[in-house]
């Protein structure tokens, strides 16, 4: 429970865009899907690319670059800090402060399964802290 | 150390920004200051009125809103849901889910004095995790 794997919280299949793609598809994406980033990838092989985040449109926006116009392989992130399905929740959480990001795609093998976010583990907090409530009536 | 108040994990003071301001200044404030939402107050009287975060934003471009133009009046958060300093981070994490948002406005006394999100919650977990491993041990 307390060392629960990456891959019983993340959100599975994860969503791609391709690097030609604007600001403002990218934005509409995020609206219609309900979600805060897009994994960029090479649509021939499927290669992950890069990440595009709220805070990389946001960025644009403040530029004043034309969003119709701005392409994502202008702005997104990369190299992209990914983590595998078998690591805890902890390390996580741990390699998000370290990088100062919200948003880990999930690989394995090489493959991108996944995405962990700060928002699926925040959902986990209260069932972490019922556990340990519990092993202490236990104990 | 498990059911710790808010107020030992929030950012304090909040920033907030007013009403008129425009899409493209709110955007620019998330980058200059590192900051994903702005509380939004009367100026005269401190009233809390809104929020607006970086989802705001994107809803702008998405739609081809002019953001020189939009006022935060147009696109903002309002009512906001809030904590205060006293409750639990694990009850910080049930609001966020329950109202699919990732930060809260602390008010204590009807004074707005600081704000929890996500991310903070998630960097709260390695420690929680230790707790739960160290009592383990001495049980």
């Amino acid at each position: 429970m307390i060392d629960i794997p990456v891959s019983s919280v993340m959100t599975s299949p994860v969503q791609t865009v391709s690097e030609e793609a604007t600001a403002s598809t990218v934005a509409g994406r995020f609206v219609a899907d309900g979600i805060g980033a897009l994994v960029v990838t090479d649509p021939a092989t499927g290669e992950m690319l890069g990440i595009v985040t709220e805070s990389d449109i946001i960025r644009q926006v403040a530029r004043g670059t034309d969003v119709d116009a701005a392409t994502v392989s202008t702005f997104m992130s990369a190299p992209v800090t990914t983590i595998t399905g078998t690591e805890t929740i902890a390390r996580a959480a741990e390699l998000m402060e370290t990088h100062s990001i919200r948003r880990l795609p999930v690989v394995d093998d090489r493959e991108l399964v996944g995405i962990v976010t700060t928002t699926d583990l925040t959902h986990y907090i209260p069932r972490l802290r019922r556990t340990l409530l519990r092993e202490r009536t236990a104990a």
